[in-house]
């Protein structure tokens, strides 16, 4: 038992205190974990998109001061009542979403959204009590789903914690705990391409990178990245892309530019940029007899996803998926393991490290499109 | 060799002169088969609501004279040249769509749709020289479907042809060469429901009859039947359909009804009417996590299936099938079996049977929905 169980720590974090302001590091106190609960020493976190989405809060509800942070990596510092597959001293990643292992989903073998622990971007609590386990003088922050890792110690429910390897270096693995999962979970657990077989990406950000790195660990002989961004393929390359197909370079849709180039279509594509018309091409570049389309990007709420029903009935499959299908409690250890294993490759996708004092500099490498991901140290 | 190896043959066969108009029962003669061809005698064949389709030449390209029929089984009668797989004496199915085993459809495990001999609509003669090995009188009668079975003999191309157990009846199997290895398949092959899941089906016909029928075989508990038609649900109950649904009967979309029938969704669903309006609900009504919606119904050419993308995000599937994902050559002998070992009712989907001589009255039953399939004795 370490010496602040059951004790209120005070650590610092970065506080977003209102949207599109910097964050601030502030003093704040953490409270003890409760009723299947565990609180973690936060040693790295990353920087994702979805923390910059809730920071300028366009479009959702605000909820502020909040601890954003969800890609991390920690040490279980204590646990609450009930928490019996974790104790002080596990290495662990948090995870955005959860798996309470009683559900119907997370008895499902295909499905890993669960009930009671699944993402939920207005909750700034504690599912518990509904009440938030940081303060600042006196006054609750909100949390950010679930795991808040901004801050040098976090509560999270038990469900939301994946415990790894202890040998695995949390300034390298905890980028898995989101964005990479996603898109490397997507090619691997939901498209499956064969050996040889031809894969195209559509966005060539983290995500869809990762989804290009899954693609190349499948061994994929032809991966097309897809992006209107020029400069993307350079470093796409170090991810297995072989060909760029630039949308704005063609004067027809995109869809029937990658049927041509690969004699009637692709064997799977893997959409990670949330736009609708690039989901409906993703979907009619690929294969009849055998084509698999798998939607990753998060769409607008009131978009529609338009095709000619006979573009299924010739045989393709569309699907999505939501954390690339990973159980984040029983599968994402032997994510780490893959890494471990030198079978997937995380350096690549770091291209930045920053102390927590300077995390508003992470902000600004990714909002100029300069980043893929940006290492917070919050130990410095 | 059988006498008639090489020779014309004078036979009887329905002939569809004029859309709409009443078979004419004619002499014909049957010329020998060519390279890669077989010549069939057909003993039995049923009719299928595609005969009807092209018989009535509504929205297609009408061809006439034709002999129409599909759904087929019968006795090789002689071989063309470079044929090794199949011998004078086999007992066999005509299929509507071939399998060449040499195309990138036919080598990949997971299509069926083969480039030389997938289903043609608007081909009325042989691929090899573009004739037809039917006249009347010297002059040419169409081609249907590489099949024409409502002939007493027929040429059709070698992988158009299955050979199957020699002990199998084939006034009782010819039902498997279209429609009930469609709906069936669109079960157990795409769908694949397990065992103790709840199943829906759209379109209680005979297809929809058969997609109930792979649920029943898979051990689905709840098997949902949704018709327009009331007076279907009596005759469903016999396919193992145990709940109905007629949209008719609620004033909300009909997924609605189904997500709260089943708390949440159904696990899989089975599109058999053709419907877009069918198709969206058939997808929306399944269960997010591992829901399947497997579309096997025709559109219409213009259609436009809509959903919200969030739909596939929240992990639903949707795909479509062509003849149940079967190939026609390797996996039809194996449904036939299906049937030899009981595991398969077929007998239940054969509502009425005639002689060649009333092949009207066939398409009467079919057209007032009487009939689910009616046989039709080629011998008599």
């Amino acid at each position: 038992m370490s010496s602040t169980a059951g004790q209120v720590i005070r650590c610092k974090a970065a506080v977003a205190w209102e949207a599109e302001k910097p964050l601030v590091i502030d003093e704040i106190d953490v409270a003890p974990p409760q009723k299947m609960e565990v609180r973690v020493k936060i040693h790295f976190t990353s920087l994702c998109h979805t923390d910059v989405y809730f920071w300028e809060a366009k479009g959702q509800h605000p909820l502020f001061p909040r601890i954003l942070g969800h890609e991390a990596g920690g040490i279980v510092e204590s646990i609450g009542e009930g928490v019996t597959e974790l104790k002080p001293g596990d290495k662990v990643l948090t995870v955005f979403t959860g798996e309470c292992g009683e559900c119907r989903h997370c008895k499902s073998a295909e499905s890993n959204m669960c009930d009671l622990l699944r993402i939920n971007t207005d909750r700034g609590a504690m599912i518990s009590d509904g009440k938030s386990r940081f303060s600042k003088d006196g006054k609750p922050i909100y949390h950010f789903l679930g795991t808040s890792s901004f801050s040098q110690y976090t509560v999270l429910h038990a469900g939301c914690v994946a415990k790894i390897n202890p040998e695995a270096p949390l300034d390298k693995v905890c980028v898995l705990s989101c964005g990479i999962s996603t898109g490397m979970g997507a090619t691997l657990n939901v498209a499956k391409p064969t050996k040889g077989s031809t894969v195209a990406v559509f966005g060539l950000g983290t995500v869809g990178l990762a989804a290009a790195e899954g693609a190349r660990i499948a061994g994929a002989s032809r991966i097309i990245g897809i992006d209107m961004n020029p400069n993307r393929f350079k470093e796409a390359t170090k991810f297995g892309v072989t060909e760029f197909v630039n949308p704005k370079d063609h004067n027809k849709p995109v869809q029937e530019v990658l049927v041509e180039m690969t004699d009637g279509g692709v064997d799977r594509c893997i959409e990670c940029t949330g736009n609708v018309g690039a989901m409906i091409s993703a979907f009619e570049c690929v294969h009849d007899g055998w084509g698999v389309a798998v939607l990753v990007g998060v769409p607008n709420k009131d978009d529609s996803f338009k095709t000619n029903p006979i573009n299924l009935l010739n045989e393709r499959t569309l699907k999505g998926t939501f954390f690339g299908n990973y159980k984040p409690r029983t599968d994402i250890p032997g994510v780490v393991e893959k890494y471990m294993k030198k079978e997937l490759e995380v350096e690549k996708f770091i291209t930045h490290k920053v102390n927590l004092s300077d995390i508003n500099k992470a902000f600004d490498y990714m909002m100029k499109g300069e980043s893929l991901r940006c290492i917070i140290n919050m130990d410095a």
